[in-house]
């Protein structure tokens, strides 16, 4: 298994990245990226640590032990110890402060080699070349290294009013082919933690009006020639561990790459060219990353209610009637989201491949759940701290022994030490009152798939129809027959391998 | 097992009941009340349907086959089938119209018999009495006989600015012993159902300034000398199927009993005199009740769902993007209360008694859920509904020959047969817009316990402190030690037997 | 002025007219009519009472004293004479309980004769009569003898996924004309009050695809040869004014109208047969109706707090501190649409024919604010109700002697008598747990136009544009030029007679 | 008039600062403080702009030229004057980036002078000196030399589960007492702006067993010996105008004041020693700065507007009708504000010193209004803005020619200038995406009375009982008489002299 040294190694390899106004010589050591790769390292070492070595390792059927990133659950036990082995690293790596850890960007691919079949099948002007193979071969190359492969979906906004907009836009797209490979131009708007994976993971979400040229699945080294990644301003606060503790682990950072006359061999191109099959994968191919999503939710949110916690009780409001009844919409919030990550277990299905997955509507409906209320519920959180979350001293004047009596009388509560009140408010201030903080909000936000996008992609996964089981109550209780419509609904509408992704015979 | 008939018969016993203006004098015939009488004998009838014997009955150790509501759930399988037993019922008496039908009201009596010891030795005022065996004698009894066991806790309401009002109430009391047994008098303020039931369960909630004679827990008949049922106004549409699906199906009424010099013999005593003892219970005794709640609760998001399917199907608005995505809210209303279900199944534990039971936490904020959206998601479905909800033919003026044309064309849709869309809007009237419909959303507001005291008491039932394992990521991540406290927490002060009802070791 | 004697007297016309399923013979006389009839019949009376005259009624330039709902408000302070008109009315008729009151109805009439020039030039197929003319005459005869002209704008629904299913519908339409007037043949999907009126003034909202032969405003006696009328089920508690004191009052139903072959003069149709122009007026001509609307909504507001307080004060629990701060959710509801009452008075301006009119940004947000709290502040008057709003006494309950002591120890809180928390509890459930409420609530959150409407008309009502003044702050703050866009914003390109309707120089 | 260099050559006395880690040596030109102090200097530099002098100054009695923040309003027109001062001010500083600029900080002082006998007369431990003199000579001190006095009325948290813990506080107290003056010793927590100002206005804010020698309210130079000021962190942006535009204009910090032994003269000390007087005005002496809260809180809500169409119309999406309907949420924020404003001033009142008030319950529910759901419209303005908030290119990347044309490319959309897209995103991200945006948040959230007590505060201002005026409406409506009580309301108990800041004769 790779080490944290091997991975801070392999950053330094010529990629040609910009965050803000610089240029990064070495993504593993510019104060800018450097902390963030460090945080990333620690992903890879956890792996090697002997306390964690059931939790975060598996022997694989070669007899190798492997991260357990690479474990395929087949059935609801495997994907419990799948759950834990997230929620473990999210819980040592700042409590979810890297949302693009390896295991999670890596997960994507489980959909393709799943099903890999109808990536091949449904391709168009690849010359009835098999891209199966080379999927396969992909899988094996990143597992043989442990490699962190970034996605790299996002298309730049468009003028939604013309769908010719689509047509115009700079996005990535082929612009010749050849016995080898292809040659690809263009621009993926959004690529969050691009700047610090091996391998970009390409891919594209459907537009309506999107030209074929457009529909591209592909891998590409982070350093290919013609590849430039153009990250926003950093919100790190390099070196800050006492200040910043959150801020101080580094920003993994949102990334638009430019792709200039970049080359992909054919065996690293997963599809090309078939806008409707591409229009089945929009959020499916998200799934595994937005049900790890609504596990690092569930953790946030025991953070949340712990620091809820620990703050009213250093203040001393805890106790006091309308405190504590403000106190339980953390605990219901928690237990809401720890509902949905049992409940989407406890109802998973067998896809395709033998692959044990977590009900989709389940998980889904968990993240909208939590994105309805995060706002609501960090406003509250702040508003509970009160004067807490916004004015304490900094380190340096609590060392100051002229301030120090003065300091420790005011932040002196019915319990606990007062520098631990310090301790509290930091963490506070970083999660809800910084930009390092509002940046970290608004990637769940939209990760992959905004509120509105989930409600809308997850109602076209279901037979969200009249006619079909869910309105049965509803039509035994109005007294009314199933009207059977000839035309199959939206649902059905959709390609069978693609709905075989959604649900099947219950385990 | 008993029968609708046997039932109904039963009803008919010289029982003291007032229903608004009105004293009834058979509860089985009364136009006020033989509606609900009716539903609640389809109860029992349906546990004689050769095609539900699997779902709604088991055999028993000795061979004889019982009502599913008698069956004790001794590991996570066996709380599933008592759930499935319990949503059965539910999905066909009107999607839960009796929300205290008798498997409800009997499933109180589980905590008692769970472990009768406390309730027992804990007693005050029973000179050393042994109470537990009332107590297993009238489970038998219960069970023998099927009956239905209404729940009489709630006393006045009385000035809460002053303890000393408590004292000063018309609550119930004991107001003489003998060898025999007690004398009590006073007013039970609110029972649910108690009109219809064999015998009253009566209990007491805590409230600061209680006295001891206050604190009965006991075993009344319906028809015991010296009760008095006083109904509110009942929201029946006696015999308007058509046109009031819902309300024709009965009010099962919210009732005040007034006890007169009401002789209860010590054997139907299950605990007397202990303030402390009682201030336990307020919310535990309820569990059972609030886990079946929750599934009610979700079996109303299913009918929610399925109607906001049909009604905007009918008029033609569903496929309509913004449509579309205020329909997912009803998807995801319906998921996040059967997350909660799964979940706290999953994550149950094994009480005192060997029963399995579910998540406390869970299943308590699984309410907390619903009850914080119902409101808004009740006006949105009406709103959604637009004027179907509010204005459409009644069956007079459809069956009108020189209307019907015109009210044809006007309910005509893009899917679905015209006269089809009154079914629906009846059921979106009754449960949305009429006083029965209110009155059902107002009694699952309260329900035993409402939404404020959901979070206050079910934070005083887990370790919700900062020094708590709760707390332990959010210490983490703040890099504070955890401050051993000499105190012990609230929830720790609280008898180690009442805590036994929220956890225990996982199964 | 007219009498509420000759009001009654007018309505035995011989008009035709369903309610639920019986054919009504005297609308005045009628059990499911009368109370509603009789309520209309007040309305007339009280502008006879002398202590009400400086109020409800103004002398003319005439010098004849008519009643203050044809007042033509000319500046800031005769809007608010107008206002305080309305409002007392309201006031006077259970705080809102006739929504569509003769005064409210009427006040639609306002729009049309403030500018009758476009609605007769605009239109089509009238072979260039000068419909100017009817319009004002039609205004001087509902002057003269007080007439109440109903409002039936609203088309039936149409599947709205085809644009051609307009054209489809049983829609009223034009079906021959004549030098003597129209004839027009089909539906009126809902027009509220109707069956109380003297006078239908018909209609159109604009749909896309709406043929012209549907354009059609013009007034029709409510007795006309054709007209039939079918009324939802009548809501009205007729009779039992101690027990449902605001069901009581009567309903004023909700009525489709059908029309078969009914003939209209010339000189009573105000425009016709010009989609374009019925397109600009959707809000427009409801914006009187729904000024007044949000002064009834400030009304209620008021006496949803004086509830609140009136019956937390009697279960004793008002001044607990967290019940206070809930309290003051009502006490703020209040404060904020009585300031978009008073704020859309102060920034009011002149229409084109010199009638001063109240903002209309800051009336509709007024509307739009209500509805999108009421449901939630219902629900939490109901909760703060507790049992107060679902379990009391029935009058004969309280009137008999055995039960008498027990419901007044019951009822006794720390202030107020016994007997006053039934009659506060009755007027909760009526309005908050009723049909009569819901229907009283979902009209409110229809009438004319719903929320989603409310947004979508009101936004291009004003120059909402990136490139108007309403974003000089955020442009200059951004420190960006306008960008002068040679096409007109949205709002510009209607037509400027519409425009003066939404503001002109402020006064 | 003072000028901003004047003001700015002042702040360089010696004052004894931290910021952060840091002791100030002069504040006008340490990095962490001279942004806000040039701002500073800005508000009184725009005093002097020709084009600005009839809406920012007035000519007094005496004919001398003064800053509006010295006008005392008498009328509502007067009001009005004052309102488009502050507003005009807000809109030239950032639009609110100071809210604490001189013109706010010294409207707590118009309290004191409007009725200063009550606070001299009421004093505990003064020997009976008349202390109405030194409040009015301070006043006119200020006013000659258009001081800034920053509010220092926050003491330490204490314990709140303690009513003892009150007098073990840290907080300010008198230590001694002597002919001249009294000598202080202990800490204010929080002084917003103090670290800017001139001298210190130091107050209190009544908390239950508060000891009489913690009652201060006096003036004390932001230099005098023994005083500390200890500042949080600061946010500013030093010199990054163009990347951080909001966040480059400075941080009014927020301050701890240390107070070792400070000499404060009779004629600087406004009150002494007296709870029960201290207890009336923790809201009451902040009602101005309340009100111009709420005129900036409306100034924000149009800048949030502007933002929200300015960026929509730049990536294509405002046209599109889900779109237009949020948008509208922006829309309807901004109406109801000003609807507030202008209501309260409408329904203004005359104090006792003939000051035109605005009303009370209006400005403070429009500030509740606006807390309630600026956190859920922020997130919404975000959520909006969709990765145009998260991910733009620097500066430095859109000036790199090898960028340019990739980065021109992706901000193209259908209106606008490409450059213009990253100038919204910048203010859009400094204002609710970064540490700078979020204290202002906070600050507003706080601002001297949160939401609850905001609440708690109005609800004694007013007679909100069941028996006032304000259950009028509800009484009739319930058929129920007024009972009079003996007992006077919570209202009337307060200090005559108190109530009269809350309303008198209407003007």
């Amino acid at each position: 298994m790779r080490t944290g040294r091997q991975y801070l190694d392999a950053l330094d390899d010529g990629r040609r990245v910009w965050v803000g106004d610089e240029l990064i010589d070495n993504v593993a050591t510019h104060p800018a990226t450097r902390a963030f790769a460090r945080l990333t390292a620690d992903f890879y070492d956890l792996h090697h640590r002997p306390d964690l070595e059931e939790v975060l390792t598996y022997v694989d059927d070669d007899g190798v032990r492997r991260s357990m990133m690479w474990f395929k659950n087949t059935d609801r036990d495997g994907l419990r110890r799948k759950r834990r082995y997230h929620e473990t690293v999210m819980r040592l790596l700042g409590a979810g402060s890297a949302p693009r850890s390896p295991d999670v960007n890596n997960s994507v691919l489980r959909t393709y080699v799943d099903d890999p079949q109808p990536w091949s099948d449904q391709s168009i002007g690849t010359d009835g070349r098999d891209l199966t193979a080379g999927i396969l071969d992909f899988f094996e190359e990143a597992k043989a290294g442990d490699l962190n492969c970034a996605i790299a979906f996002v298309d730049p906004q468009t003028d939604r009013s013309r769908e010719s907009a689509q047509a115009e836009s700079p996005a990535l797209r082929v612009v010749s082919r050849s016995d080898d490979g292809i040659v690809v131009t263009g621009v993926k708007a959004i690529a969050t933690g691009a700047v610090f994976c091996d391998v970009l993971n390409v891919g594209v979400f459907y537009r309506p009006g999107i030209p074929e040229e457009q529909i591209i699945f592909a891998a590409v080294p982070a350093n290919a020639p013609g590849v430039t990644m153009v990250s926003r301003e950093s919100n790190v606060r390099d070196g800050e561990t006492v200040e910043h503790p959150m801020a101080a682990q580094g920003d993994e950072l949102d990334t638009t790459v430019i792709f200039e006359n970049v080359f992909i061999p054919w065996n690293r191109v997963f599809h090309l060219g078939n806008p409707a099959h591409a229009s089945y994968y929009p959020q499916r191919v998200f799934d595994w990353v937005h049900y790890e999503g609504l596990v690092r939710e569930m953790v946030r949110a025991e953070l949340m209610l712990g620091l809820a916690l620990l703050i009213t009780e250093h203040t001393g409001v805890a106790q006091l009637p309308p405190v504590t009844a403000r106190l339980a919409q953390f605990a219901g919030f928690h237990q809401t989201l720890k509902a949905h990550v049992l409940g989407c277990e406890e109802e998973g299905f067998l896809t395709p491949g033998g692959t044990y997955k977590p009900n989709v509507l389940m998980f889904d409906f968990g993240r909208a759940y939590y994105l309805e209320n995060i706002a609501r519920l960090s406003a509250e959180l702040v508003d509970l701290a009160g004067r807490a979350a916004l004015v304490f001293p900094s380190e340096g004047q609590w060392q100051e022994p002229a301030l120090r009596p003065w300091l420790e009388a005011l932040h002196t509560g019915p319990v606990g030490r007062p520098h631990d009140r310090l301790k509290i408010s930091r963490v506070i201030r970083d999660l809800f009152q910084s930009d390092w903080g509002a940046r970290m909000a608004t990637f769940e936000n939209f990760n992959g798939t905004p509120l509105l996008a989930i409600r809308t992609f997850t109602m076209k996964r279901a037979e969200m129809s009249a006619a079909g089981p869910v309105a049965d109550l509803a039509r035994q209780i109005c007294g009314i027959e199933t009207v059977r419509e000839e035309d199959r609904t939206d649902y059905l509408t959709q390609a069978e391998y693609a709905r075989r992704q959604d649900s099947a015979a219950a385990v």
